[in-house]
């Protein structure tokens, strides 16, 4: 199967997690700029998912752009990987509203969960005959991946002793994948220099 | 006409409402764990009408991969098949909030209805000329098609005695589907082999 | 300009307009089927605007099947039709929490409104020196989209008699959209057997 | 990379937001004319933000029509830029429930810093080597750009002194862009004009 489709219908899903969460943020109660203090956090608790959601869009674009052949094991591990991300507005909001040991532990444990059905989409992926070698070449070490996984793991943790230190590792992962993907990036400026657009 | 924007369309529907009854999550009114306990039956309900989308979506995708070319009776058929899967989040929501025999009847109707207007649009698609071969090769017996009315009929009945029974019945067609379509892979795997992508 | 892109944008303001007015649904608040029974002018009037926005994306892709090439002036008059498409939750919304003469009016001047809006966005479309014949030739009479703007408008009219009687019209409109358009389906299907896909 | 799928995602997100917003209007509470009056500035405010969506979704696309290979900084400057556009519904609704000295500067804070990630989209796609001297020729004065920078700083600075006055400048902003860009139609035309539909 190609991979038309499924790209679509991500970007549809992953388009509108991203908005619906804006749709939780409610705008402030009065009308001088000290009542949009109280929305303040809720602002960067949404900046936080937004940039998660925006990391996942931008992997997964990279992921697809190297693999364009796949079966129906993909198109279930994608909707895997869709579910834990379509969980974020909920965790979210429920962190916004009530910043506690228990909210910060399950945000934590949604990013982790999501971030391990990215990790078995991508082998998934790296099965696929077409483009095994492709795939095993640009994502074969994936220390970014393992990395994540450990600090989400990393924050749980914090999370029991104190809720606030769980952000550093959270948001540490957010900032180790805000750089676009070397790898990647150098995959296609080759195919480029090689005349080869057709992956493009 | 050609099916590219009946696809797009119905991926942005789906889309929109797998990640709309995450909207009716609301997150716990408390702090701590046992606050995330009465939120439990609302994620599993959830997770089950994800399921059930991410089923249809499957289906649609390899129903559309093998037929391309349709009149305006496919659309019509598609817009009711995606009329009664934009109910999913109103039924789902009621018996979330109410499980009653009322609630399971109702939700159990709009899951066979939906079937139903799935089996209509796969109908109509088999009576086009350009892929009807194709089409009866594929989905002639439609085996599971069928079991899956029967099962949705079964659950609406043991709903009427025992709300709870409903489900069993219910989550075996989850079950039934949630592994690809050999026939459609067996299709795809041949073209495949004869060099022929034009469909993939 | 191609219409790639108008066309997936509009498809993603249509598919969320389409299943924004489910989110309107309220889930009965008792568990009884007679507490469904509240619910019952709201599904009819959810199915009502489910049909008009249907019908808007069907003749939406017939005319963009014909017309390939467009000016700026074509993507705003889109945009303009999407803005009255837009405000159908809205009056279908205060139509169904308070029917009354001023609701009824207000539904049917929306209607109507983005009726002038289809017609401006073909009239413009019929002005593209690329597709200009074809345009006339299929679209140049079109008695519905007359008949839709005089039934529209004697439903207002009715409205302010006995908010009622407006309903005939209006459901005359969708019933006689109903059909898909024998215009275009000819047009194809001359272009089907002269074997140019090209426009399919 | 192809600019494919940031422009289908986009293309979501800029849907979702525009129809988010009507999701704010709340149908009147009573049954009569009278009634809708208190809904009047809502439907104002919904208009602007709305013609101000719909002319970045314009802009973007024609950004997108010039430049087609991308790289990964273009993929972040594109968040970024639909970041902002996402606070869209917040500070429209802030608005319009209090329209008071703090929400139209927020309001305008949020319009301006959209305009500048705008800006900055722009400018990392004039360094793309494929299409940079196209860019440059069409899009290297940017007076309209300019001078929605300049508008919008002065409506921040007005509404410090009296909240309507802001929107005079907000509104001139809207209106100097409603015309489509007769630099990019001078393009596109002598493109056609050239036989070179390989970029429509």
């Amino acid at each position: 199967m190609s991979t038309g489709r499924l790209e679509a219908f991500s970007d549809g899903v992953l388009a509108i997690i991203i908005t619906v969460m804006v749709l939780e943020l409610r705008p402030p109660n009065g009308s001088d700029f000290s009542d949009l203090h109280r929305s303040a956090t809720s602002l960067l608790t949404y900046l936080l998912s937004f940039v998660y959601i925006g990391i996942y869009w931008n992997n997964h674009h990279h992921l697809f752009q190297v693999c364009k052949l796949i079966d129906g094991s993909v198109l279930w591990a994608n909707l895997h990987l869709l579910f834990w991300l379509s969980l974020y507005p909920f965790t979210t909001a429920w962190m916004d509203e009530h910043f506690s040991r228990a909210s910060t532990v399950v945000y934590g444990v949604n990013l982790l969960l999501a971030a391990v059905a990215f990790t078995i989409l991508q082998r998934r992926m790296m099965r696929m005959p077409e483009s095994k070698d492709r795939m095993a070449e640009i994502f074969g070490r994936d220390r970014k991946g393992k990395a994540s996984l450990l600090l989400y793991a990393t924050g749980i943790g914090l999370a029991f002793l104190q809720p606030w230190l769980a952000l550093v590792p959270y948001i540490a992962v957010a900032l180790i994948w805000l750089l676009p993907d070397p790898r990647v990036e150098r995959y296609l400026q080759r195919q480029l220099e090689a005349g080869n657009t057709e992956h493009l």
